[in-house]
Formats: C-alpha cells, sequence, structure tokens
C-alpha cells in the first residue's frame, strides 16, 4: 500500500503554464479542461476577489492531526500550493497563523484545505490565501502518521501531487501536470472567443441568436404562449 | 400540463408600488405581507449591502442546463428579476458574466437561483447583484427543454410569473402582485411604527413593558429566581 | 425542574479576567483551555474583524418566538453578551435592530444564538456584531415560555450564566467562570511563546525541527520515497 | 392575506382516479405528470412497503406547535391524507399516536409531514402511515394561529387542498386535483409500455437500442475505445 | 481543567427508577421532564422496535480514536449504557463487533454514539442495540488522550455520568440522575392520563374538544371560511 | 482530455479473490488495505443484510440524465458492479427497476451510484442490491454525453474500472484491482486475528489488557480519579 510515504520528488508544470492558467481563473480553465477538475462547492474561498495558481503538493492526514502538514512544509517549493485533505470527514482548525508563517517563507502561494483553519483574521492580515471546508479554532494534535505528495481526493477531485491549481472566488479546479500546456492553450482561446461575445451580448443581441438556440428549442417542443389561462382551458 | 412553455405575456405591478417594497426591505415586506413569502435560507446574497425590488420572470430548468435561461433574457423588461429554480436540487454554476451581461443589457435589476452561479468576482465588479444556493464554476449544457413564467418554487417559497421580488442581506422575499400595494402600504405604516419604537428602546424603555408582556410571562408561569441552587434543593 | 425560570442573580467574573481574554482571541483561550469550549462552526461571525468577550446571560427559548429574548434584555448589564438557544433547530430570525438597539442601551456586547438574526445590514451598521446560525426574516410570536440564565447548550457548547465567552472570526469559545482567571494566565503565557515561535518560523525553521517531531515521523513509520512510481512496483 | 383560516369546504378528486394513482404509484404517476409533482427527498417513509393515495388536506403550522393539526382533524374525511407544513423549517415532533388514533377513527390513510413525527413504534404497530422529515421526540405547544386547507409547500412541492397525493417507498407526489384524471389515463399507458419493455430487458434486448440511443451517442461524439491507456497519449 | 480524566466512582439511579422510564419510552419521559433532556436527531437508532434504558457512562474521545472507548469499558457495570461523544465532529467508525462483545460481556445495555459504527450487521445479529450518527467502516487509531465520566454533550445534549438515559425508535433522552424518580412518578402519571385520552380520540372525540381548544382558536384570530375564493376577494 | 469514451475493453481481478473479499466483507477488507478505500457515508445500502463484490464497470454521468447508464449495461460481464456518478452533485432518480432487469440478465451482482434510485421497493422485490446516495422518484432525460469506464470519484472515493468493490450494511469500499490479491490475503489473517480476540474478550478481557494500552494511557498523561468534586476544588 501506498500509505504513510513522504514523497521528495516530485514534478512540477512549468511556471509560464501556471502563470497562464491562473490568468484564465477557474470558470475558464474549468471548461477548457472540458468541463472537469472542480472541487467541491464545501471547500470555499476565505477571502475575496483574489486568483492564485500553482503546484500541488498534497497532503493525506488523520482527521484533527496535523502532523503531517508540517511534515509537508519541508516539501514546498516557491510557487506552490499546500492541498490537504483528510481520512475522514473533519473540520478541525488544523491550520493557523504559524503554519502560514512558515509557508510563506517557503514561498508558498496558498492553501487549500478539505478541513478547517483558525486564526483566520490573522491568514486575512498577512495576505495569505485560503480555501477551507471550514472556519474552526478546535485545536490539533500531532500524533498519527499520513502522507505527503500521494494522489488525494479533495472534496470529489482527484488532486496528483504536481498537478496545476487554481483557485479564486468560484472555488477550485485541479489541471492534471501532463494536460495542463494543452489546458492553458484552450483557455486563451476560450477568453479571446468570450471576449467577443460580451460585446455582442452587452449590444443587445440574445444568446438565443449568438447560439442559434430558436431550432433548438423549436425541436425539443417548447411552446410559446401569449395567456398560460386559455391554454390551461384548451 | 404545463411542461415545457413560455408565456410571453405577463402582468406586472405598478412600479411605484415596487420601489416602495424596495424601500420597506425584506424583513419589513415579509411582516407586512403578515409574515408570509420568504424563499429558505439556502439562497444567499452574494453580495453585501444591496437591496433590489422587481417583477419576477421565472425560469424551470433541467438541472446543470441553462437552455431556458438564455431563453428567458428575451422575455425580460426594465425593472424585472430573473428567478430560477430546477426541477431538481442543482448547484451548477448555470449563471455567468456573459448571461449578467445580456440582463444588465436589458435593464434587469437582479438574479434570484436556487442553483450555482460563477465568474462571482466579475459579478460583484459589474454590479450585478445575485441571490444563489451557491458559487461553483462547474459548467453546463443547453440541451434539455422547461419553461418560462410558470409559477415556481424556489427554495421552499412558491414565486409566480410577475410577482414582486424583494431581496437585500436578510435574503429573498415574494410579494403575490395582486397584494402588493396592500402590502407596500401596510409596510409603510410599520416602518413608522418600527421608528417609534426604535427611539423608546434605544432612551432605555424595555420591550417587556414596551409590548406589555409581563402580564403574559406571568400567565404562562414563568418565575423569577434570585438564586438556582436554592431553589433546585426546593 | 428548571423550567421557565428568570434566575435575576449571577455571578460574572472580573473585567481585568474578560478583557484579557478578549485580547487572546478564540484561538489562543481555546488552546488556554486545554482545548475545550467551542460552539460548533454553525454558528458563525456576521461580520469580519470584531472581537468581543463577555459575560454570558443565558436564553433558552422554543424556535420561533422571541418572548424570552425580550424578558432577558432586562437581565442583561454592561460587559454582557447575550447567548440565545432554542429547545429544537431553529433559523427563525429572532433578533432584529429593534432588540440590538435595547441591548446597546443596556451595553451588551454582542449577540450570540444557534438560530436566526434579521435586519443584519442594520444590525452592521449599528456596529452591533452577532454570531449566528443563520440570516433569515422569517418572523416571530411572543406566546410561549422559557427560560433566563440557566445553563444552555449552544450548537454543542455548554454555557452557563456567567462563564466569560469569546467571540472573533474563528467562532465562539466558553470560558467557564470559575477558570477564568487561570485560563487568561496560560493564555498570556500562550502569546508570548507563538510570538517566539512565529519569528524562528518566519525565519525558515521548520516546524518539524522546531517541534522535534523528526523522532515522531520515524516511530510511526512514516518513510521517504524520492519516486513513487518505483516504490509502486516493489 | 390567507393567513390564519381554515377552509371547510374542499373539493376533491373521485375515488377511482385516486385509487387508479395508487396502483400507479409514485415514480410512475411523476412520469406520467410530464415529471412533475415531487415533494423533495428530505420528507421520508418511515415504514416499508406500504403505498397509499388520498385527498390532500393541508396544514400551515407554526413550528414547535401542533395546534392547527388539531384543527385540521375535524376537517378530515375517509379517503384523506393530511399534509402538514410549517412556517419555518423544524423538526419537532409535531405528531403522535395520539393524533393518529384520532385521523383513523376518520378514516385518513395517512400523513404527510415536513416536520418530525414521535411514538414511530406505536405507528408502525398502528399500521398508520406516515412520511416525514425527522422522527424526534420534541414535544410541541398549542399557542400560535395558522391555517387549514390553504395552498403549501412541502419540501420543495406547491400542495393545495383537494389534490391527489401518493406516497410510497420512493417518496410523495402531488397531482394536482383537476389533472388527476388525465395523469391516471396517462399512467394506465405507462404501466403497459413498460411491462413489455421489461420483457424485452429481461430477454437481453439492451436499451440503447430499444430506445434507438446508438445514433444519439455518436452524433453527441461519445467514442469508443478499445484501451484507454493508448488513447491518452494520442 | 478536566481534561484527560477517568472517574472510576460515580453514582448511579436505583434500577426500578430506570426500568420505569425504559417503559415509558422516549417520547413520555422527555414530556414527563419537562420537554427537556433531547439528544438531537442526527444520532438514531441502528435497528428498530428495542427501548434501552441506563446509567451513562461517558466518553470524550478524540475524533478518529477510540482508546478512550477502550478505557471506558472497565468502567462499566451491568444496567449501563455507554454514551460517547468526540472533541469535534465525527463520523469515523469508532465502534464494532469487538467491542460490543467486549460490553455485552460486562452486561452493558447498549451504545450512545455521536460518531459512527461499523460492523452493523453483526452487531443486529449479536442483538447489542446502537443509536449513533452514522454508520461508516472507516478504521480508528488508538493515539491520543481523552477523558471518560466528564459531563458531555451528545448532540446538543448534556449528559453527565450516571444520568439515566433511554433510547429507542424515536432518539434518547437523558434524565439527570438526580431527577430521575420525580421523571418516572410524573411518566406514569402521564401515561395513565394519554391511555384515557387515547380511548376517547379512537371514539371519534376531537383534540379540539378534549383540549378545549376552540376558544383558544378563537381569541388567536382563526377564521372558518367555506369558500377560499370569494374570501380572496373581500 | 478523457471526456465522453467508452472503454470497452478493461481487465477484472480473479474470481477467487472477488469471493474472498465478499467474505471479509467492507470493514474488513478496508482494514487489510490498510485503512484506504472507504466510499463516503452519503452512499448508503438500500436494503438490509446482503453483501456483495465485484468488478467495477464506472460511469460519468451528467447529473439528472441516464444515457451512459443504459451504454454502461453493454460494458457489464457476469459478475460486475456497476458504479454509477454524476459530473456534480444530484438526487435524481437515474436507475430503476428496468435497468435493473437489464443488468439482471447480464448477471450484473448490483449497484453503487452517487445519485438517486426509484422504483426502490421493487428493486428490493427483485432481490437487486443498491447502493445509493438518495431514493427520489424524479425521472431523467437521455440528452447528455459522459463516459463508461473511467476513473471517478464516489462520494470522495476514486475508482477505477475494473477494481474490486465490495458493498455490505457497512458501507462501499474500493480495492485497486492490482491490490486485490495482497489485501485479500491481508483479510483473511485479520479475521482469522480477530476471532482469537472476539473469544478472549468475550470472556472478560479487557481491551486496555488485549492491546496493552494502560503504559500508552499513562504516558499520554490520563489520570484516574474517585471523586471529580474534590479533583475541582484542586
Amino acid at each position: 500500500m501506498t500509505n504513510n510515504i513522504v514523497v521528495t520528488n516530485i514534478q512540477r508544470a512549468d511556471a509560464a503554464t501556471i502563470d497562464g492558467l491562473r490568468e484564465a481563473g477557474v470558470a475558464t480553465a474549468h471548461e477548457a479542461a472540458g468541463r472537469t477538475g472542480l472541487v467541491g462547492i464545501a471547500v470555499q474561498a476565505r477571502q475575496s476577489g483574489l486568483t492564485i495558481a500553482g503546484s500541488a503538493v498534497t497532503v493525506s492526514s488523520h482527521p484533527g492531526d496535523n502532523l503531517m502538514i508540517h511534515t509537508a512544509v519541508e516539501q514546498c517549493r516557491p510557487g506552490d500550493i499546500l492541498v490537504v485533505t483528510t481520512t475522514s470527514s473533519s473540520v478541525h482548525g488544523m491550520f493557523g497563523d504559524l503554519l502560514a508563517t512558515s509557508l510563506m517563507a517557503r514561498g508558498v502561494r496558498g492553501l487549500v484545505i478539505d478541513a478547517g483553519v483558525r486564526d483566520i483574521a490573522t491568514l486575512r492580515a498577512m495576505g495569505f490565501p485560503v480555501w477551507s471546508r471550514a472556519v474552526h479554532a478546535q485545536g490539533t494534535v500531532k500524533a498519527t502518521p499520513g502522507s505527503v505528495n500521494i494522489p488525494v481526493v479533495c472534496d470529489g477531485q482527484l488532486i496528483s501531487p504536481g498537478d496545476v491549481v487554481v483557485a479564486d472566488d468560484d472555488g477550485v479546479v485541479c489541471i492534471p501536470r501532463e494536460q495542463a500546456q494543452r489546458v492553458h492553450q484552450a483557455s486563451v482561446e476560450r477568453v479571446a472567443l468570450e471576449s467577443a461575445k460580451r460585446e455582442l451580448l452587452a449590444s443587445g443581441t440574445l444568446g438565443l441568436d449568438l447560439y442559434n438556440l430558436r431550432p433548438l428549442l423549436e425541436s425539443l417542443g417548447v411552446t410559446y404562449i401569449d395567456d398560460p389561462v386559455t391554454n390551461k382551458t384548451q
């Protein structure tokens, strides 16, 4: 089994691709990835207006135990994002301002955690961005083994070490490392396309016409009615 | 059945009534309506400090499919609020900045959706107010029929097309169109009354006295005790 | 039984202890109390960046009925925090700007309620801090008896009248009155200790070394691996 | 407003239609109604293997207060189903074996309640079927007004007095009274159709062929692949 | 602080009182206790038709760690009920058939746990009754300290060691030890009263008359209407 | 991207290993797998007392659309278990008795679905075992593409096609195909060990002694106290 291991040597995507995916943002990167990769909605931004992208360093912890988070810090490099999961559902405040201080000292860009964080006011003041399942002051122990840099499932989404994680106010998306360049390219094209659409829609063109949806509505049997009361008595 | 129809001709309340209900706000309008009309707490404001009121244009969609939202845009007029529901529970991000661009071009005042939205940072920057069950980037298809401007249930609350919807940081309330004038009038009276009460309470008058609750407490058998330990041993 | 009573004479902790615990904040006070005392995560701050501490005046209400909140106002003194629970789960908006006006007139520092509040925009504008399970405009009646200043359970946490309640963006913690001085002292020591740790971590010292965790990892059988693929085929 | 009223004279569907819909069961009646009418999944069968159908007598109660249930009993006739909702979410045990005794004495067929019930073991022993949001012993008061036989929303579904309610292990569906005959007829046809399909499927015919789905899959771009690894490297 | 202690000498209620409360069942004991004492609805019976009553031996555990359950076994005597809580929310399967074997060997009557259990089919076959928050196979460690026989909060309800716990299909109620005799006496009276009411209701007497509710309805302004449509246009 | 594909040729574990894991059951297989592999608790057994094991045929569907389930039927062989997930959270009744008829005709052993099923009474009568997130009659469309036999995440657990799925009243566990033999062997050893322990525990030996936990309790600072009141005043 791959239990209780720390993988020290993981591959990461190139910096230009990661930066490009950050510019795309979560919704666009997710669409460019064929509508895949989203972490569930339980993991929410704990600040407003920040977007980050980086390489995932992953942690699988026992609930209520942050021993493996401390272990993972050493594996982080500038540009990484720490991704923490627990072996069963937990809202313990496993991460606070001291761990954030450590991560910022190593150039880590943020935290995605399927559990709780605490010291949230300090984290915001420090400018350390966090996406978490909960804010909860409940303290943790350092007693139980776990793993660093193994594939983990974060609120329903598989994340492997070295995958590109993008996070903003819309949530968190994971782009597998080997697909990152391709998804980046697709997201650039998508942004251009959306820009053109936005202008048309702002000028009053309807999506019904822009996307040619009227024939589809007709084929699906959608009927236009002036007066529902009359229809009811037909 | 009234499935898969688009009703093109709905009645709306008059503008002065709608504006008056906006000034009252959700809590007061709800009280003025006899404590009825509230959408459930799952549908939450996605910005802070904004109040809107308008006429409901309603959508019943398949989950994860925004075809009928595009269809509904054409039915919207200045002053409307788009109200979107799905045929079963869904948190898909069915609405984003492109649809908001379209709605703003038509003078729509905001969105109430019992599902997810995305591009939330852009929506806030655009000043387009949203009340939703979730923020989620998950993309949608355009494949399944539904209806526009039929009565819908939005997180437990029946909303008919043309009803007056008021939304603020307290949530969303629906005032049936035919009751809107009467509720508006009642809310004006209520605001005046509350203003007088607020002054009394600020000066130290107790609610117990203001509402004459002491006799009620006595009739209900509520007892004042100095020392609970003594009471326990009685 | 201790039903339907109002206890008028409760003991409170001294002001210096209460102020000291406010400076410590929720996470530190909780740790200083031996990782005890936290109210659950359903009761959340409804504003950002505020910390309060005070003596608990407790309410046990029927759901959807705020008669006993009005009754409790009279029992509040400057420096108190009102703690409201219901006899079964409820999200009614049992508290709004009029009750807040009353409490501010008596010098109450804030509200912790395991139910809903309304008029939230006004409460924020008034500067009256609230921690609640929900924001919901749903109105209440004044019809059913309950108790004031009996021990209550607030989202999983026992709170007795006169206990010290501390609340900030991390949540709410309750320190039993008779332990307050001791916990305050422990929190002062803890703050000093954390300050030293923060400097070391900021300079790049790892938690693994600061807390001497490497021997523990080894004793737990955590293994460092360079290449997981090779490991998989072992 | 239609608050605090008891409507004594409601129309009901004919007995043959109601019995026919009971034979169809919830899933079939829901399909025959154009995939409409389902109460949400929070309201669950509290026994196994029972199907009922009857005319809705509706109740809108204050949470934790069963005064209006007692009021509704008098409005029930043989063949009715009592449908109870609360003005905000509640899990109080508003209904127990005494109320069931009363309803059975009047020939009522069962209870659908968007709240809690208690004495569940006795209810099962009495053979009185219940669909509820919760089983909870929490007692109620009799203090607050409400309404009987007004349209209510039961876990997301609008139910009007006199509508036909069908409930089985799959949940609860509401068929509007004026559509009941038509839906009954459609359900009879559907049952016949499904019976034929079942035989074909049991003999090994695939749904892909029975519903002619292969062209659809192709038009949607679904691709058959023998070996996904090879595909990945394409 | 009272952390990490095992209290070996607790007081229990007398056997006759405990047996009497078992006969009353949860709903009646809760009413006899003045509508207090209920554990929340998240803790559910994991079998059907069993009622137990006994003296609480309480456990406060770290989530995902059953060390303190093993510690508590030694403190159990015949007639006890083990009550397990965790310091933060957890659904780990902290208890299975081996621990049940141990408890049955000591004459323990059942388990109430605000967390998960596993081996549920075996537990049912053994006839060991369980009320739990979840059924989950997730294994636990034995690594973290906790306490036995301190007051705990179990899904919102304070339970002290030696309190009488009654559990059946309606849930779990806790009767404080010092009130047990009085509550038992009240429940006997209540059962007699309900028996008389049941006969009256079965014979067709309405609760409206039995409880004399008609004057209350009138005083609350509840109005009887024959035809709601006419009323609407009044 | 691996979107919208059907993989026709997957590898499966050998029948003896699968049967052996079925005998072990979910809790034991999970422990033998190093406490990994559990599907979350939202996916629950919809019958009582059945254990199945088989090879996973996986489906990734659009919510509310069962086109890909029909597509997957053709890929199933005797001894398989169908595992269905949706691209975002859904409780639609995507599976009923007709699909079960099809699967039984192909020798499929059961269904694990992170969504809803319907016709549950018929499914039980047919003896077709189901683990699902919900029972809900809500009907589905056949309109949107998806994939068959790609890796999916089922309530938090990664499941790849051909993995061994074991399901019983405790839930669902996934054993990766390439680890199945090793886990089977470990589970056989574990069963033997537990059998010996069970005898000792039944005869009154405490887990504290059997697992030698007393030194651990001491090292963790757990203290035995006769009388908590005295301790409190120390």
